[in-house]
């Protein structure tokens, strides 16, 4: 495996293993600039992948984005596909930051509602590096593996509060793995839908407003309506 | 656009205007050869769409599965993408089909019963197809416009299921197109994650046997739960 692959990537640049620029042809090359470069290449990634599929991008358009030269670009990246794999890593590694920073409420509603509008805020703001995660999910086995990791951990968060109301009373029991996996399916689905297509166009959801909804379904869902 | 695209294909088969093989070559060369060996090929991209990710089988893959030459698919499909193309179309064609046999039930509770197992069983029915479809809706608009139509389809029944019932006081009124592309979104992703992922493995609905959880979930969404 490269060193320069997505994994390992974050914590060795590779302006530290590249052998020193001659004074007469980079005499202002530094860490720094290796490290801002290999960022704009990333957003520039990013930035493609909000209105193309990976397939209809290359590495000169992720280049040119970033205003760098191709053999720039090498020198960061081992091809299209590593960099885009590190997008996707970290819109997936925000997406659970933001997911696991909500505060509990009072109550189960209260935590609902919290829980459900950090996963929908989580989503969108990094809507084109979730989408390009999506995409890759299908051909790149560990971008699958992530996806998957990331659904277990939302799973498993649910179902810890799912579990909790049950045993305090708070809500009648219930198939808590299989109603978690349905209820979070519901909530990722809209995301999806209300980032990627036009299918909420025209209803009362339209823009990802529709966090009360989903919250009504969910509480229903649970016997804790009204 | 080819008349071997697609589209097209199904209508006409390339046999008819085949040039006439010379009798030395292939005498018993006749319209259902061709027939059949199209149909081969079709199985054969399906097959390896159940198992593999599109860029990961080539058209050399699809024609040994069908037992025939290279030169042979080219003889039937332009290219790779023509013939997945073609393998996704069929299967929401039939897809919709089993959707729309479904019969009304005598009441709300009943129609709900029979239309979400109708949509289990056509999900299930071609698993491969449906796989294939969802990977290139990614990457080919044809094939993403496909999905959105078939999923437009399938909201609009809803739709009118559900306004029907509101009408007529079985269910109390609610968001009926906000609440139906909920609703489907989570069926959707019980049929994908129990045919592609193993996501439900160990829980109570691991095999597609999930139905009455989700007839529960739409019920109690709809406030016609006991």
């Amino acid at each position: 495996m490269s060193t320069r692959g997505p994994i390992a990537s974050n914590s060795s640049a590779p302006a530290d293993t590249e052998p020193a620029p001659t004074r007469r042809r980079a005499p202002t090359r530094r860490r720094g600039d290796a490290a801002t470069t290999r960022s704009h290449l990333l957003e520039s990634a990013r930035a493609l992948a909000d209105a193309r599929s990976v397939p209809d991008f290359t590495v000169d358009d992720i280049a040119a984005g970033a205003g760098v030269s191709r053999a720039a670009f090498y020198m960061h990246f081992e091809n299209k596909l590593a960099i885009c794999e590190e997008v996707a890593q970290t819109a997936q590694a925000a997406f659970l930051a933001t997911l696991r920073s909500f505060e509990r409420g009072a109550d189960l509603r209260a935590t609902i509602r919290a829980g459900v509008q950090s996963y929908i805020d989580g989503y969108r703001n990094d809507r084109p590096g979730m989408r390009m995660t999506l995409e890759l999910a299908y051909a790149e086995p560990s971008v699958r593996d992530l996806v998957h990791e990331t659904r277990s951990t939302v799973y498993g968060m649910w179902q810890d509060e799912f579990s909790r109301a049950v045993e305090t009373g708070e809500c009648p029991p219930f198939d808590v793995p299989v109603v978690t996996r349905l209820l979070v399916g519901m909530l990722e689905t809209y995301c999806v839908r209300t980032t990627r297509t036009d299918e909420y166009v025209g209803t009362g959801a339209e823009d990802g407003d529709g966090a009360d909804v989903v919250c009504e379904l969910w509480f229903r869902s649970l016997g804790i309506g009204d």
